[in-house]
């Protein structure tokens, strides 16, 4: 088993390639490729390293169809979503590139008395463990490499093995693109297999860790970087339950219409989102339970899982969850072949649920938990029992007077990176304003986003020059201001 | 000894004073207040926190002499420095105040389409460790202190051992100057003793950390924190060697010059500072060591030390560094009475420099190493193999034409987090360009500081409000932008 990643159709389970794992020779040669790239790259221009990301995407949009096609086979999320992702993650290098040129992602400071000028500089190479459900969009060439690369830093990706042959083509085709577009060799590499992921993070040249995927696989890369000689920091984007609430007001307003979206929502992709709505808090007494089971029911998903593991593990969840004391209301089955899973849905009562253990942590996949409140105190308490999360999501009335609206968006502001009203929380656009994180265990680094423009702050650090000529800074701090970004100046009004 | 922190008078080893150790029960009720004062303090408008921190100032300002003096008994640092640095710790509260009112920590991007709204939130409670080098700058009342309450943190310091009066005294003042200007109960707190500040990291209301002094110190509360169930950033600003350059060019232009200035750096305040220039690379054959020994003599500075500890641990220092291949060239005796070290000069090969070890860690106290290079290729490996550090410095011949000095700047910002040429590193300006924090093991997170404008970002976290009607937001985010701080909008120009 060691030594070959194996790719399977997820429909059917039939094997459809292996990959040979990276060497520890294999490993220390990409990260060695992408120290020498690591002063060619700080020294380019944001602007021109845009025109790196925007040949990048242009040429991954040349082979949408194709791609997409690959991905189908290997994850079974469809062709519909998947050129979608194919055309959001070209996007999306064309959006870090504008950050990168827009230039505030560089801070630069410029005091005049005394003389200090502060300026980011990229922290050097960047491990990069993509995420198995987002093939594309959080992939070896996803918000992680494209936020650092935008910001200047080599990357060195590990293929996913979910759909290793997908990860080597997208590499074969960034390659080709990087370097038509003259970026120096090794901006980007990749290694394959699990030892190569660990051999990445152990490895002095590494400089920082972006991970998006499991509790597990992240704690296990951030344990392995804090044992280092040089520590690194580990970006890692874990999974977590996600709470959505419906007001009391709200479910009077629209039960029916919120239970047929949460089952939409956590259903979505078969389940298989990291911002995957998992637990509804709902008023007791308007059998919010059994709607939204008879909305699973009505959908009837039939889900297909990305990998056999996953399924496996979807179904052991749900046992799980029965464990620790949730009640089926409603399964609906999957397609019995390949990775299948049957979705669920499961109730708890908040007693229950302050338990906490299994009931507090994800089951990735079509499966989630309905919590009856008796009262905004029963309510409460219950959300300020779970653990943090990516995401949080009221449903009120929809007048904007709600009266439970005010101190919920409190409450789940101290819970969540991100709060969403009257919106489900699938779906996550790549803006200015974004944030996709939150507090531990969602991600290790609740300060840091995965997704939207501060993304590409994670992969810098601040230098101040102290009575430094002016043609010995970097450009960026430079009075003439070569690459024309933002400085703050403490002698302009 | 367990349960008492004894104050001893430093330049006769006396005992001045005796303050019982924080119970467990007397920690856990501090951060229990703590976390009473998170809402409040959040809600608070950041032009109304710095009219606290205003406040504070005043009153610190008023009891100007009577601190000094307090912190002279125990630090033996001299009542010029200690006035100079009560000034210094009254124009750090105003300046972090200025900064929270100007509003840009809060980081508030707008997007119209999608709507969503960023707004940086106060972390929590923060457990403030200050430094035994500065009682005031970065002691109860230091950096992390008035940036954290600006921020619109709770603090619950830790008294530090080496002032424990002064640390008395301070608290004192603070609870009494906060509360008459209206801050809320438990906004600042402060516990005693070793055990209290595990309990303190340990602390499940406790939310972040802010640490300055050795790097055991620094790294055992680091540990603490990453084994919690829920883990919480510790920002540790650690003790470093601190290289300084002379270039070829320079040393022809004046060695003199720049050997009693490394001399006057490396002894101020008895070298007890973060920033202390431990290392001068000067080229061979120009007798720089012998040169920085004649500066070490003519000045006499006869150290004494903020500890018996400290005090020990330079004369252990410099045998250790002798056991490590230095060779004394010049000590200067200390006073002989008190906490008293004799200050010394080594030199060093670059060979022996090669080997790594106790060379290359800071002996934090009045000792420095001068080390010898042949030629730019030999000080180039030499740097590359320094740990990364606060501060490097480069002298040159002050033409600005110096032509070692570009790939010098290159070099140093990839190992430290401030570059100065021609002048000596010693003495942090508090302003927005400031950057003081370096790769590790200098800090913890290089990507942060703990003086300037940026300390503030230490202790926020960033909330996305997606679909979140303009009354529910937080009043940073709203559209009619009731505290007026800046607001990046996707719909302006």
């Amino acid at each position: 088993m060691s030594g070959v990643t194996t790719s399977y159709r997820a429909r059917d389970g039939v094997m459809v390639g292996r990959i040979l794992d990276s060497s520890p020779e294999q490993t220390a040669e990409s990260v060695d490729r992408a120290c020498v790239a690591i002063r060619p790259l700080a020294d380019t221009a944001p602007a021109q390293r845009r025109s790196w990301l925007d040949h990048l995407a242009a040429v991954l949009l040349d082979h949408r169809d194709e791609l997409a096609a690959l991905a189908d086979a290997e994850t079974a999320l469809g062709m519909p979503r998947l050129t979608g992702e194919v055309e959001r993650m070209a996007a999306q290098l064309r959006f870090y590139g504008d950050v990168a040129a827009e230039g505030s992602y560089l801070g630069v400071s410029v005091d005049t008395g005394p003389s200090l000028v502060r300026v980011n500089q990229p922290l050097g190479p960047v491990a990069v463990f993509g995420a198995s459900n987002f093939p594309f969009a959080f992939g070896v060439l996803g918000n992680d490499t494209a936020s650092a690369l935008a910001a200047g830093c080599p990357v060195v990706a590990k293929a996913h093995p979910a759909h290793a042959l997908l990860s080597e083509r997208l590499a074969e085709l960034a390659l080709q693109a990087l370097r038509e577009a003259g970026a120096p060799n090794g901006a980007f590499g990749m290694v394959r297999g699990l030892q190569a992921g660990a051999d990445l993070v152990r490895a002095a040249g590494v400089a920082a860790v972006g991970f998006t995927g499991s509790q597990p696989g992240g704690l296990a890369l951030w344990r392995l970087a804090n044992e280092r000689e040089i520590v690194i920091p580990v970006y890692a984007e874990m999974g977590t339950v996600n709470p959505a609430v419906l007001t009391a007001r709200g479910a009077v307003a629209r039960a029916t219409e919120v239970a047929e979206g949460f089952v939409a929502s956590f259903t979505l992709g078969s389940g298989q989102f990291c911002t995957k709505p998992g637990l509804l808090l709902a008023p007791a007494g308007r059998s919010m339970p059994e709607a939204v089971g008879r909305a699973l029911t009505a959908l009837a998903p039939h889900s297909t899982m990305l990998t056999r593991g996953i399924a496996d593990a979807v179904q052991m969840g749900v046992k799980e969850l029965m464990a620790a004391g949730a009640e089926l209301v409603t399964a609906a089955p999957g397609p019995g072949t390949g990775w299948s899973a049957d979705a669920a849905v499961l109730r708890v009562s908040t007693a229950a649920l302050a338990q906490g253990g299994r009931l507090h942590q994800e089951c990735f996949g079509p499966v989630a938990l309905v919590v009856e409140y008796d009262d905004p105190q029963d309510l409460r308490e219950a959300l300020a029992g779970l653990q943090g999360s990516l995401t949080g999501t009221v449903f009120t009335d929809g007048t904007d007077t709600d009266p439970d609206a005010a101190w919920l968006m409190l409450a789940l502001a101290g819970k969540v990176g991100r709060v969403t009203v009257n919106e489900w929380p699938t779906g996550v656009a790549w803006t200015w304003a974004q944030q996709h994180g939150g507090p531990w265990p969602a991600t290790s680094r609740p300060e840091a986003t995965s997704v939207g423009a501060a993304a590409l702050d994670r992969w810098v650090r601040p230098v101040a020059y102290q009575g430094v000529p002016d043609h010995w800074l970097p450009p960026a701090g430079r009075a003439d201001n070569p690459w024309r970004v933002p400085q703050r100046r403490d002698d302009v009004g």
